[in-house]
Protein backbone atom coordinates (compact mmCIF):
# COMPACT_ATOMS: atom_id res chain seq x y z
CA UNK A 1 0.00 0.00 0.00
CA UNK A 2 1.39 3.33 -1.05
CA UNK A 3 -0.07 5.28 1.54
CA UNK A 4 -2.92 7.63 1.52
CA UNK A 5 -1.33 10.21 -1.03
CA UNK A 6 -2.65 12.90 -3.16
CA UNK A 7 -0.90 10.71 -6.28
CA UNK A 8 -3.99 8.01 -6.19
CA UNK A 9 -6.93 10.69 -5.98
CA UNK A 10 -5.29 12.13 -8.90
CA UNK A 11 -4.27 8.60 -10.42
CA UNK A 12 -8.46 7.75 -9.87
CA UNK A 13 -9.69 11.07 -11.18
CA UNK A 14 -7.60 10.22 -14.80
CA UNK A 15 -8.43 6.80 -14.60
CA UNK A 16 -10.72 5.49 -11.71
CA UNK A 17 -13.35 4.34 -14.72
CA UNK A 18 -11.21 1.92 -15.87
CA UNK A 19 -11.28 0.10 -12.37
CA UNK A 20 -14.51 -1.97 -10.74
CA UNK A 21 -17.68 -1.31 -9.22
CA UNK A 22 -15.98 -2.82 -6.08
CA UNK A 23 -12.78 -0.99 -6.40
CA UNK A 24 -14.18 1.87 -7.20
CA UNK A 25 -16.91 1.80 -4.13
CA UNK A 26 -14.05 0.85 -1.69
CA UNK A 27 -11.17 3.48 -3.16
CA UNK A 28 -13.58 6.23 -2.53
CA UNK A 29 -14.22 5.14 1.02
CA UNK A 30 -10.56 4.60 1.84
CA UNK A 31 -9.47 7.80 0.50
CA UNK A 32 -11.84 10.50 0.20
CA UNK A 33 -14.12 9.62 3.27
CA UNK A 34 -10.38 8.52 4.92
CA UNK A 35 -11.93 5.02 6.60
CA UNK A 36 -9.80 2.36 7.76
CA UNK A 37 -9.62 -0.90 6.37
CA UNK A 38 -11.11 -2.51 9.50
CA UNK A 39 -14.23 0.50 9.05
CA UNK A 40 -14.67 -0.49 5.53
CA UNK A 41 -14.44 -3.87 6.03
CA UNK A 42 -17.22 -3.40 8.88
CA UNK A 43 -19.28 -1.22 6.04
CA UNK A 44 -19.20 -3.11 3.28
CA UNK A 45 -19.31 -6.48 4.85
CA UNK A 46 -16.00 -7.91 3.00
CA UNK A 47 -13.22 -8.96 5.13
CA UNK A 48 -10.02 -6.68 5.99
CA UNK A 49 -7.98 -8.86 4.22
CA UNK A 50 -10.29 -8.65 1.16
CA UNK A 51 -10.83 -4.60 1.94
CA UNK A 52 -6.47 -4.45 1.52
CA UNK A 53 -6.91 -7.03 -1.66
CA UNK A 54 -9.10 -4.96 -3.74
CA UNK A 55 -7.62 -1.74 -2.38
CA UNK A 56 -4.15 -3.10 -3.52
CA UNK A 57 -5.07 -3.97 -6.76
CA UNK A 58 -6.88 -1.24 -7.48
CA UNK A 59 -3.87 0.63 -6.39
CA UNK A 60 -2.10 -1.45 -9.04
CA UNK A 61 -3.76 -1.19 -11.98
CA UNK A 62 -4.18 2.90 -11.89
CA UNK A 63 -0.47 3.33 -11.26
CA UNK A 64 0.16 0.99 -14.56
CA UNK A 65 -2.71 2.70 -16.51
CA UNK A 66 -0.52 5.96 -15.91
CA UNK A 67 2.58 3.71 -16.87
CA UNK A 68 0.93 2.97 -20.20
CA UNK A 69 -0.95 6.10 -20.99
CA UNK A 70 1.31 8.83 -19.67
CA UNK A 71 -1.93 11.13 -19.05
CA UNK A 72 -1.08 12.77 -16.19
CA UNK A 73 2.93 13.28 -17.19
CA UNK A 74 1.97 14.64 -20.60
CA UNK A 75 -1.23 16.63 -19.62
CA UNK A 76 0.53 18.11 -16.53
CA UNK A 77 3.54 19.59 -19.42
CA UNK A 78 0.09 20.74 -21.36
CA UNK A 79 -1.28 22.74 -18.59
CA UNK A 80 2.15 24.24 -18.32
CA UNK A 81 2.33 25.70 -21.85
CA UNK A 82 -1.20 26.20 -21.15
CA UNK A 83 -0.38 28.92 -18.94
CA UNK A 84 2.29 30.10 -20.61
CA UNK A 85 0.38 31.15 -23.52
CA UNK A 86 -2.40 32.75 -21.35
CA UNK A 87 -0.08 35.01 -19.71
CA UNK A 88 1.60 35.91 -22.66
CA UNK A 89 -1.37 36.71 -24.12
CA UNK A 90 -3.06 38.76 -20.81
CA UNK A 91 0.09 40.31 -20.65
CA UNK A 92 0.89 41.57 -24.34
CA UNK A 93 0.28 45.05 -24.48
CA UNK A 94 0.99 45.11 -28.46
CA UNK A 95 -1.62 42.11 -29.14
CA UNK A 96 -5.07 43.64 -30.08
CA UNK A 97 -7.83 43.01 -27.52
CA UNK A 98 -10.18 40.86 -30.33
CA UNK A 99 -7.14 38.93 -31.00
CA UNK A 100 -6.57 37.94 -27.77
CA UNK A 101 -9.99 37.36 -27.07
CA UNK A 102 -9.76 34.88 -29.90
CA UNK A 103 -6.56 33.18 -28.72
CA UNK A 104 -7.86 32.66 -25.05
CA UNK A 105 -11.15 31.40 -25.84
CA UNK A 106 -10.06 28.54 -27.20
CA UNK A 107 -6.55 27.97 -25.09
CA UNK A 108 -9.45 28.02 -22.34
CA UNK A 109 -11.41 25.55 -24.24
CA UNK A 110 -7.94 23.03 -24.80
CA UNK A 111 -7.60 23.50 -20.58
CA UNK A 112 -10.81 22.19 -19.90
CA UNK A 113 -10.67 19.25 -22.33
CA UNK A 114 -7.54 18.34 -20.91
CA UNK B 1 -16.11 -8.05 -34.71
CA UNK B 2 -16.97 -5.07 -36.21
CA UNK B 3 -14.45 -4.90 -39.43
CA UNK B 4 -10.81 -3.82 -40.69
CA UNK B 5 -11.77 -0.73 -40.12
CA UNK B 6 -9.63 2.91 -39.00
CA UNK B 7 -11.27 3.09 -36.08
CA UNK B 8 -9.69 0.08 -34.65
CA UNK B 9 -5.99 1.15 -35.78
CA UNK B 10 -6.62 4.58 -33.94
CA UNK B 11 -8.18 2.55 -30.91
CA UNK B 12 -4.77 0.64 -30.79
CA UNK B 13 -2.74 3.82 -30.93
CA UNK B 14 -4.24 4.85 -27.97
CA UNK B 15 -4.98 2.45 -26.10
CA UNK B 16 -2.70 -0.67 -27.31
CA UNK B 17 -0.22 -0.53 -24.32
CA UNK B 18 -3.04 -1.56 -22.11
CA UNK B 19 -3.57 -4.76 -24.01
CA UNK B 20 -1.93 -8.57 -23.05
CA UNK B 21 1.28 -9.20 -25.62
CA UNK B 22 -1.13 -11.95 -26.85
CA UNK B 23 -3.51 -9.74 -27.84
CA UNK B 24 -1.27 -6.77 -29.65
CA UNK B 25 0.49 -9.27 -31.14
CA UNK B 26 -2.73 -10.79 -33.12
CA UNK B 27 -4.45 -7.52 -33.44
CA UNK B 28 -0.99 -6.21 -35.25
CA UNK B 29 -0.96 -9.68 -37.72
CA UNK B 30 -4.71 -9.22 -38.54
CA UNK B 31 -4.98 -5.09 -38.44
CA UNK B 32 -1.41 -3.98 -39.62
CA UNK B 33 -0.67 -7.07 -41.76
CA UNK B 34 -3.30 -7.56 -42.83
CA UNK B 35 -3.56 -11.65 -42.24
CA UNK B 36 -6.79 -13.93 -42.01
CA UNK B 37 -7.56 -15.70 -39.06
CA UNK B 38 -6.60 -18.62 -40.47
CA UNK B 39 -3.26 -17.15 -41.24
CA UNK B 40 -2.78 -15.97 -37.58
CA UNK B 41 -4.39 -19.69 -36.41
CA UNK B 42 -0.67 -21.08 -38.79
CA UNK B 43 1.20 -18.09 -38.09
CA UNK B 44 1.03 -18.18 -33.97
CA UNK B 45 -0.50 -21.80 -33.51
CA UNK B 46 -3.81 -20.98 -31.56
CA UNK B 47 -6.91 -22.39 -32.98
CA UNK B 48 -8.90 -19.80 -35.66
CA UNK B 49 -11.12 -20.00 -32.85
CA UNK B 50 -8.99 -18.76 -30.27
CA UNK B 51 -7.26 -16.10 -32.66
CA UNK B 52 -11.04 -14.86 -33.21
CA UNK B 53 -11.54 -14.89 -29.19
CA UNK B 54 -8.14 -12.98 -28.81
CA UNK B 55 -9.43 -10.48 -31.47
CA UNK B 56 -13.03 -9.76 -30.31
CA UNK B 57 -12.20 -9.56 -26.59
CA UNK B 58 -9.23 -7.12 -27.32
CA UNK B 59 -11.89 -4.91 -29.79
CA UNK B 60 -13.99 -4.82 -27.09
CA UNK B 61 -11.45 -4.14 -24.46
CA UNK B 62 -10.54 -0.83 -26.92
CA UNK B 63 -14.02 -0.22 -27.53
CA UNK B 64 -14.70 0.70 -23.54
CA UNK B 65 -11.36 2.01 -23.09
CA UNK B 66 -12.50 4.71 -25.28
CA UNK B 67 -15.97 4.80 -23.75
CA UNK B 68 -14.15 5.50 -20.24
CA UNK B 69 -11.74 8.06 -20.78
CA UNK B 70 -12.51 9.39 -24.56
CA UNK B 71 -9.17 10.41 -25.46
CA UNK B 72 -9.94 10.13 -28.93
CA UNK B 73 -12.93 12.50 -29.01
CA UNK B 74 -11.17 14.91 -26.59
CA UNK B 75 -7.80 15.09 -28.69
CA UNK B 76 -10.16 15.32 -31.75
CA UNK B 77 -11.72 18.56 -30.34
CA UNK B 78 -8.35 19.89 -28.89
CA UNK B 79 -6.28 19.26 -32.22
CA UNK B 80 -9.64 20.84 -33.96
CA UNK B 81 -8.94 23.86 -31.55
CA UNK B 82 -5.17 24.26 -31.81
CA UNK B 83 -5.08 24.40 -35.86
CA UNK B 84 -7.37 27.19 -35.64
CA UNK B 85 -5.31 28.93 -33.03
CA UNK B 86 -2.49 28.23 -35.54
CA UNK B 87 -4.05 28.97 -38.45
CA UNK B 88 -5.09 32.65 -37.18
CA UNK B 89 -1.85 33.19 -35.65
CA UNK B 90 -0.27 32.74 -39.37
CA UNK B 91 -2.56 34.83 -40.74
CA UNK B 92 -2.85 37.81 -38.58
CA UNK B 93 -0.84 40.81 -40.09
CA UNK B 94 -1.47 42.36 -36.97
CA UNK B 95 -0.17 40.23 -34.20
CA UNK B 96 4.12 40.71 -34.57
CA UNK B 97 6.18 37.72 -35.80
CA UNK B 98 8.15 37.35 -32.67
CA UNK B 99 4.51 37.30 -30.12
CA UNK B 100 3.14 34.51 -33.55
CA UNK B 101 6.94 32.42 -32.57
CA UNK B 102 6.16 32.55 -28.82
CA UNK B 103 2.98 31.36 -29.14
CA UNK B 104 2.88 29.06 -32.16
CA UNK B 105 5.95 27.34 -30.40
CA UNK B 106 3.80 26.38 -27.49
CA UNK B 107 0.67 25.32 -29.12
CA UNK B 108 3.16 22.82 -31.51
CA UNK B 109 4.61 21.46 -28.12
CA UNK B 110 0.87 21.20 -26.96
CA UNK B 111 -0.32 19.51 -30.40
CA UNK B 112 3.04 16.95 -30.08
CA UNK B 113 2.09 16.21 -26.38
CA UNK B 114 -1.65 14.90 -26.95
Amino acid sequence: MIGKTVKISMLFDYYGDLLTDKQKEILKLYYYQDLSLGEISDNINISRQGVYDHLHRAENSLKKYEESLNLIKKNKNNIKLIKEISSYLKDSEDIKSEDKEFLLKRINKIHKNI
